[in-house]
């Protein structure tokens, strides 16, 4: 079959999603708003435009529909576009909590239809360097992994800065960040989540939050995101018993550190620093860290694409599987919870 | 009175010590060592050498001392000085936990002689530097201070890599780490206190650390060590809803970072990176943030030792309390707690 996708929502991400899905041979069979300045901009470029989801949903032609209005309205939609017949991609988050998706995924089992989510930032390259180096040992042993995105924008728009319509940060990019640690590592089991959530410009949402995970595999991930903290630390530090590595931003430069075996026994001595006397912490003679590049991978997002229209015709498991989606939404509960609390919440 | 000064423990810090504290008008007036090295050692730089701690505390011409023997002997050690009449420094930790120093306490009250630790790091520069930022209210509300302390070094030396010494790098640096925090924030409360604590090269005793401090003032601190990540992050970052700022190392290079009213309120646009589609983390225009110097700061770590002789004079308060030692032994045991459970620990 080919995919003939509706498109529920014509703001940034649908524009988005009409010119890219097609990259992987999916055909934008229909849009629709309620907003009549995105009918219009629907309508100039040559879309079929519905004024309203329910008259998209009764459109035969569209088998597939991408939900791209906020999040508070993805469980009215999937739901509805199920009981019409339509497999149902969702934007991320999949949906406000756990309950949603479940009533989300009934819906959708009942009605036979496939349903998934877009978490597009499994492609990441950035992200899947890390996981290649962790893959393949690079680093030895690693105990903590770093995941951070800072931003100087500051302040959120549109819908995204009201609580009530699913906004914040840890719904917009919590969301991909939680899945990408368990993306990377996905035979570890979750200890405890500990969270500190804060609003630092806005008055509903928020737009600050560092998620902790113990893990069992001996790694402890650390994810923060602010979007106001204005010099940029590194998109990913990722540090083991042989070496570290670094991904400064999301054009993915950076190296991998490692030490020669000069300084695994330096003699103890102590130095005098600006900061008083160390020896731990003195510079390391020159040429003692020395850098390799990082490793490279090959990622192509409309992989995504490409999957679903595999899956719709019996090709290919989802990428994105709906036990996963569920999996991180229960991380963004227990990190709700955390921050509320000050408690850490055990896990699996 | 002048303070003359019985060295207890001739190593590293004990000569370290020797070098220093005539800075401030203090008199070597004897030092002791148990291992014939360094008392061969001590006679060749002409000090009045004793073979124990107990010939050097039979001394009259002792009036205080001074502990760098290793952190598991500060107990016994204090309380055989304080019996003997002498006032009492200890190296940090002053003890190996609060229970320990509350006995060196009580036994120091008991004698009516002076006790404080030698928690040099209050006269660091690069944290006075970030303590004046959050005394003026440079930053505006500060959300996040993170003191981090990131090293290629590896190994740790001698007594420090053995547990039951008083080895690992929460006694060696923890207490300083910790104490700078709170003494940034005298008034503010720690409401929770969770960690990760780990042991990446060494059998016995930790090197990486992580501890986090939510305070009752909106900050929250966070404390990581490691003695192997190389690819060093910034000494100190705190950030605020009205600027950022980043020092660097022990030698204070770095910024304060702001932006100009332009970024308070962005088009609503959606950019395209190389990881994909993102509004609130596309690059901020050229331009969009501006760098300030950093506050100067004048700092003198020989400060320490004319404080403990205006105390022995009657013309001071001790810098250094014990209560605020015991406060930091208390988080100190807290962290080791949470690292144990995977829970936080709720605190004052």
């Amino acid at each position: 079959m080919n995919v003939k996708l509706g498109i529920i929502g014509f703001g940034g991400m649908g524009k988005w999603h009409a010119q890219n899905a097609p990259r992987a041979g999916v055909e934008i069979a229909a849009v629709c708003d309620i907003d009549p300045v995105k009918q219009q901009e629907a309508v100039e470029m040559g879309y079929k435009m519905y004024p309203s989801a329910e008259e998209l949903l009764r459109d035969d032609n569209v088998n597939t529909v991408i939900l791209t209005v906020p999040n508070y309205l993805h469980k009215e939609m999937c739901i509805k576009a199920a009981e019409a017949g339509k497999h149902v991609i969702t934007e991320k988050p999949a949906a406000m909590n756990v309950q949603e998706l479940d009533e989300m995924e009934a819906a959708c089992k009942k009605a036979g239809v496939f349903f998934t989510s877009h978490q597009n930032r499994r492609w990441d390259k950035d992200m899947l360097i890390v996981k290649k180096a962790y893959d393949e040992g690079l680093l030895g042993n690693i105990f903590t992994i770093e995941s951070k995105l800072h931003s100087g924008n500051g302040y959120m728009h549109e819908w995204h800065i009201y609580k009530k319509y699913g906004g914040g940060m840890i719904y917009d990019w919590g969301v991909h960040l939680i899945d990408q640690i368990l993306f990377m590592m996905p035979q570890a089991k979750i200890k405890s989540v500990y969270a500190d959530i804060k609003n630092v410009l806005h008055e509903e949402v928020d737009d600050y939050f560092k998620i902790i995970l113990k893990l069992d595999n001996g790694v402890t991930a650390h994810i923060e995101l602010s979007t106001y903290i204005l010099e940029y630390q590194p998109r990913w530090l990722a540090a083991g018993d042989k070496g570290t590595l670094v991904v400064k931003n999301f054009g993915c430069e950076g190296n991998i550190y490692r030490t020669g075996k000069m300084l695994e026994k330096l003699p103890p001595q102590i130095t005098e620093t600006e900061a008083g006397p160390t020896r731990q912490f003195a510079p390391v003679p020159p040429g003692g860290i020395v850098t390799e590049p990082l490793p490279t991978v090959e990622t192509d997002w409309v992989n995504f694409y490409r999957n679903v229209v595999d899956v719709l015709n019996g090709k290919a498991e989802s990428l994105i599987k709906i036990s996963e989606v569920r999996r991180v939404l229960s991380v963004m509960e227990a990190a709700w919870k955390s921050a509320e609390t000050n408690e850490a919440i055990l896990f699996e």
